[in-house]
């Protein structure tokens, strides 16, 4: 079965024009001016930017969390990514210490394949690093294909390693061809402020940002940029959320280690206040780490245009508001932390980036889905338009205006953090592997039709070394 | 006439894949998996890097410099060009106080047409800017096409210009769509450790280092970011040849200020010790900025990976060492600046960067080509592979293992500054706008061939904005 | 004749503690426990700090500027001066291009000798680095003990010398043992954003502030501390107002070179707001560099107590409102830049800083007097309270609340840019030389009294080499 | 009884001037120029400056360590501290967890009341902060004038405190008064490595030093520095060893955090090359942080001359090399460390800063001792040289040459780590309140007459806000 998209202008990392797009199966076969049509299934691509499908690196779809579980699993959460132009997630893996690291990775897959409509992948979650647990991770990487492992510095007693456990895991992923993952918030002092607030009696949800300042995040940010310099490893720091921790990434960089850095939608378009909303709404706009003050957008915006930050992940994490978000009244430390956020990540970028003029097109392109191919093994096969790879591809119209609602998203949740916000800008239709999953605005996929990617080590796609033989 | 490629690896800025392209004319119109090559002339490109052109941004061919002209022009200059990969040069048009601008842009037309074997542009330098010249200006903009200027903080009392020039220079750029270039040396510092070391009877070429360390390159480009800063501006600092400059532009880029590095294969590739070498030989090695101490060039290296530099440039202006070089004989302050570097640029960026994995082989095209076409008004004309481009199109062989000598190379100069140097890679054959000019390594092109390109404002491209309509 | 101080605590820029101190002729002779009072006269400074007289780095007195001369003299500048616990004036000695630098030096002793009743010394402003300036200026230091030499940036057309002239006088002052002052601003942007100002009827006193933004001083600051650096020389930067400048002197200092700045209380407490007070009273709050956002105060106070910034000057250069700040009416380019700061200079340090706990009571000391004359060879004849060191001595009283008034200052002109403000602290009584100058808040002192002070060598005394032999 | 001490130069932190002083009992009564001498026994300070007695603001004295004891005591250790020109020194209270804090306080108490021949205080080191402990510490400052914790970043699974302690540690600190002393050191990161040494088999002392890198240094200094400004605290950075140590703590000060650095005579002195000496001599260089190589050097001076670290301890703690850093061969986790510093700290300042004009000779006062006695609440009783002051004083031989040697040196242990060194300098005599201690280089003082030291609470000096009323 053969496809010709036409009409359209193609958008990649580096390139902007237009041509017709052949699909015969799974791939894309040819691109071309006025490629013949015969045989193929046409579709118009006229009025549309025509993107390779967005990559979420950051889901936590079904995921426990304090005592609740996350509300959008592998099947609302897939749809609802394939609506906002997301054609592949990557879920964090939990795993839980002294248990054979195989375990929750079958509970994953079994959350998945029957749910997911377009692919997915893992990462690792790392909550101690023994010799046991090194004795297993080659295996999941080869077996597995999970090349990237996450480490917590914050959430003491919970998920928190020691720096040692972070150390030991750069120096493992160094010689694995692993890239680790790091959520930096230091949370030794935000143990210390999250109880004397509580002490002190301040339980609104405002209290969640004031118990995580932003230089606990600019402070273990340092020290992991630090730590992977001396491990002569790789690091890619997740959800930066403020200028102190862009300012560790850039400086480690320009000192040539390689760390890499996401941010998220909310980061870049909400900001601290909406913690302050009355009747307890501020429990929906709760993050680790927190909104911050509105100062901090220009500095992310900026480190995504001169390239201090790279990439865009969503940190889906979603839960109702009622029912979920409200075991935090009185006490935010019992709102579950995270929002939806996997549907709109693409609309954000684009409408606040690129049309406000913040970045270009091909950095859109680069921040929401090829970069994340190349640092997560999935590129060539994702990430890009061109022959020979997966046709995921987005039709995008770049021009309609509309506004963001719960009214009218697809995540199963029941609030949208961009409520009432206009956008302009939206995801016409979507193929995954040549398969239409979103047709004209509508979902036309199948549930579990998303298939397991296991993805290449870290460096093998960029190195270019074994890249492609000759 | 249509011609294939066949059995390449198609390399851009961000993709690299195996496919075919198709030609038809001067422009590519297909990409794709086993094109019918009915028709066409078959190219087997089997063992080779497809890449789009090289395009240097940065020649000065058939300049007046001290007393004489640099030797290769644009007959011999673009021919090496082209045997280097390279399929697109800009050239610096000099201007004289007081003189229209047009007589010495038409001088530049007069030195090319009947020359250039590659397709070609040009940037203007400034020399002043009073209320004549900036009547000027718009004329030279939409009519020549000419979009980028330089201003020279070095040469004193020669092309020096004064900060309140460089300043209106940002200004009126910004106004007008244009790029300002800057060479970032403080003349004044340099001049007075000229004389100071005449005085003291040191002549030899290795004082021409010694009287222009890199304090005074790092001073200049602080200074021209900052007032770049001030002017809301956009700057390219050309030939970036040591730390202290790298250091300026990644902190004022950090700060969201416009700016952009290039530096030139001399920095990666030679150090100062070469300004050394006895029997008068240093003289070959003096460029302004001078060659750096050995060290600098880890730091050059890591800011094309992360991002702080993002272009190569020639910064081509050969002399020959008989008869050129050596009017600097006892005075190094008469050694014509400048070298022979339009044929082995991409050649030293492959071997010393990509082949040694200090670069990944996508930045090597972006660094060379692409990067360059969008900040100078080319792209996508020129500077990538996609359907509707110039088929500029270089075959590279990555695994050929050679030695660089002025036996063999083909600028008109009787030396190589690279001389005796092993490096792998060498461009096997080069299309011009889908003609050949270099066919297995023999030159089949035709003076004059070459078209002189207007280019587009400065954002134009890359803002995205207008940059196709829909 | 010998004096008892007697009750007092004596503050030195280390130490505080309670003793008397005896004084015989000029000089303090004895400091101790219940000294013994017989054929002394008794001086009680009960509940004053006993201070070394202040030391004023930084004045213009009957200086021609504009067209027009500071109001304050050495009669009644130093007369204002003593009112404010000030013992010592060193003021800038202008000179003129092609003249011989003893010309101008005679011009200054005849405004002071008659009229001043402190002690006072004079820098030599450097508007040219000729042979002919190079042959004259050892005479300078070695006859006159004029130790420092000021080089302008900005004032392009006027006073503004030309990098090579700053980077030769840093040369030379290493060379000969003096200390290089420098005004950084870079005069060629202001030229231009004048201009562009005026060409816009843009004439109130608060486009002075618009067109010399803090990044102006910032560059110019950062240039000429890079310059220092290169020459292995010593700078003194005069009158630093912003975050910018303060942050590149810190960065100078960090890497070892010798770079010293001053601020002055204009900066510390007022801001860019005054330049807009109606009636054309902004006017009354022109400095160059000018005043600036109100969260420049911040970093100037931490500067001084971490020790970025080390003295405070007042750059007195007084002018009336009516008849000479109004000269600039309708063009803020001709107001007279420049104002009365010369009483109130310890005052605003003491109850701003000291009160407030911006610094500590013995950096009060240091920032006022020691570490001015330590830097300029006054040291220890002046700049401190120690046996064998000129009587130059303040009683000021630090619980005293006033409000500060041109109808209660001693300067000439007919408006005090402190006007209304709250402070606490006033100097008592000042003695010179042992002789009262200020007594219980009268002035008991007499014209042409103070002596020319002749300076040691920069490093002579702070070196500590050949300090005191042994 | 009296002494009056002539023909000197008196030496303090801000001064320096020839002039007698008078003592009366423990304290200056007088200072001036032919101070009577009836009465009086008369002191010749010909040839020799007058100093405070230095303060040694951290020892190790008879401290339990890794099995062994540091070698000199209360007796052996004050002895040499006095001949080295120390009259009082700060030992380190070690604290066990879950014991009353009294107990280790009574403990130091008695191995230091029938010993010390110059004065003493102590510091308490800080092992958790639970509320048991929270509650003690007013008592501790109050009963004991125990005024300054530390903290350990180092030494897992034995002191290391976490972050949270850490943290918690500042802000109690500010409430209380105190200032925090830290060890910073990423324990962690050492922990990994010298695992990872020790399993390779690499065993040798330089082992030491290479399983601490500075980076380890620099990152935990910046830690510690971040969370202090987070708590708005004070902090004291102890023995910092590198230039990455440096350049946080600069940083911080420029943001307006409170944080002081101290450095070390090793660390000015000597390098990591001492640690590769044949026959296991290596383990006489060990400390930690350990020696670094050389380059450090620079920059740990210009940090003192320029403000970026402030004082210089000699972490005093001595081991034979025969019997105790024995310990360590085959692994040298095993070797004691530490060092015997006490007795040359002055000296290597001296001869190797003041001599060398890398400070000045008033630097060397502060450093040594005035800015020690501010921060650690001894000022002005101890720490300068001022009527009323206790007469703690030096009469130092800024001329004699010699050769450092543990045959001449006063400590316990059977080596120096200087040894053969010549140095510029020496101490003559050495009074503690008023008392001879050392006279004309002879030990003339009794076990025991040291006193115990109160101190006042943190900024209650420096602030002088309270510091003497009037």
């Amino acid at each position: 079965m053969k496809k010709v998209i036409k009409n359209g202008t193609i958008v990649t990392a580096s390139d902007t024009y237009e041509a017709d797009i052949l699909i015969e199966g799974e791939k894309i076969v040819a691109i071309g001016s006025n490629l013949p049509e015969a045989g193929a299934e046409l579709i118009d691509a006229k009025g549309t930017y025509v993107f390779p499908g967005g990559i979420d690196p950051h889901t936590h779809l079904e995921m426990p969390f304090g005592g609740t579980v996350s509300k959008d699993d592998f099947e609302t959460g897939t749809i609802a990514a394939a609506f906002g132009g997301t054609t592949t997630v990557i879920d964090f893996c939990l795993t839980n210490k002294g248990e054979p690291l195989k375990n929750p990775i079958a509970v994953w897959h079994n959350k998945s394949k029957d749910k997911a409509v377009i692919d997915y992948s893992f990462h690792l979650m790392i909550s101690e690093i023994t010799d046991d647990v090194l004795e297993q991770l080659p295996a999941v990487i080869e077996e597995e294909g999970i090349t990237s492992f996450k480490v917590f510095m914050a959430y003491k007693n919970v998920f928190q390693a020691d720096d040692e456990t972070l150390f030991r895991t750069l120096v493992t992923a160094k010689e694995l061809g692993a890239l680790v993952m790091v959520h930096a918030e230091n949370g030794d002092v935000i143990d210390y402020l999250i109880k004397k607030a509580l002490d002190e009696g301040n339980t609104d949800p405002i209290y969640h940002a004031l118990t995580r300042p932003p230089e606990v995040e600019g402070e273990a940010t340092g020290r992991a940029a630090q730590l992977t310099g001396l491990a002569d490893s790789q690091l890619y720091v997740v959800h930066v959320s403020c200028s102190q921790a862009v300012e560790k990434i850039a400086e480690a960089r320009s000192k040539g280690v390689d760390v890499w850095g996401e941010t998220c939608p909310q980061y870049l378009a909400l900001d601290q206040s909406y913690l302050e909303k009355p009747n307890f709404e501020g429990a929906k706009y709760v993050w680790s780490p927190p909104l911050r003050e509105k100062a901090h957008q220009a500095d992310l915006w900026n480190a995504l245009k001169s390239g201090s930050l790279q990439t865009l992940g969503s940190d889906q994490c979603s839960f109702d508001f009622k029912g979920q978000k409200d075991l935090g009244k009185g006490d935010f430390t019992k709102i579950p932390n995270g929002g939806p956020m996997i549907e709109d990540r693409l609309t954000i970028l684009f409408s606040e980036g690129v049309k406000k003029g913040r970045i270009s097109l091909n950095q859109f392109v680069d921040i929401s889905s090829t970069r994340i191919a190349k640092l997560f093994g999935l590129f060539p096969q994702k990430g890009t338009i061109a022959v020979g790879t997966d046709a995921d591809i987005v039709l995008f119209d770049p021009n309609v205006e509309r506004v963001i609602s719960a009214d009218t998203h697809h995540m199963a949740v029941d609030y949208n953090a961009f409520e009432g916000m206009s956008v302009t800008g939206e995801t016409v239709s979507v193929l995954s592997r040549g398969e239409f999953v979103i047709r004209e605005k509508q979902f036309v996929g199948k549930l579990g039709r998303g298939k397991y990617l296991k993805r290449a080590k870290y460096g093998e796609v960029i190195s270019n070394k074994e890249e492609i033989s000759i």
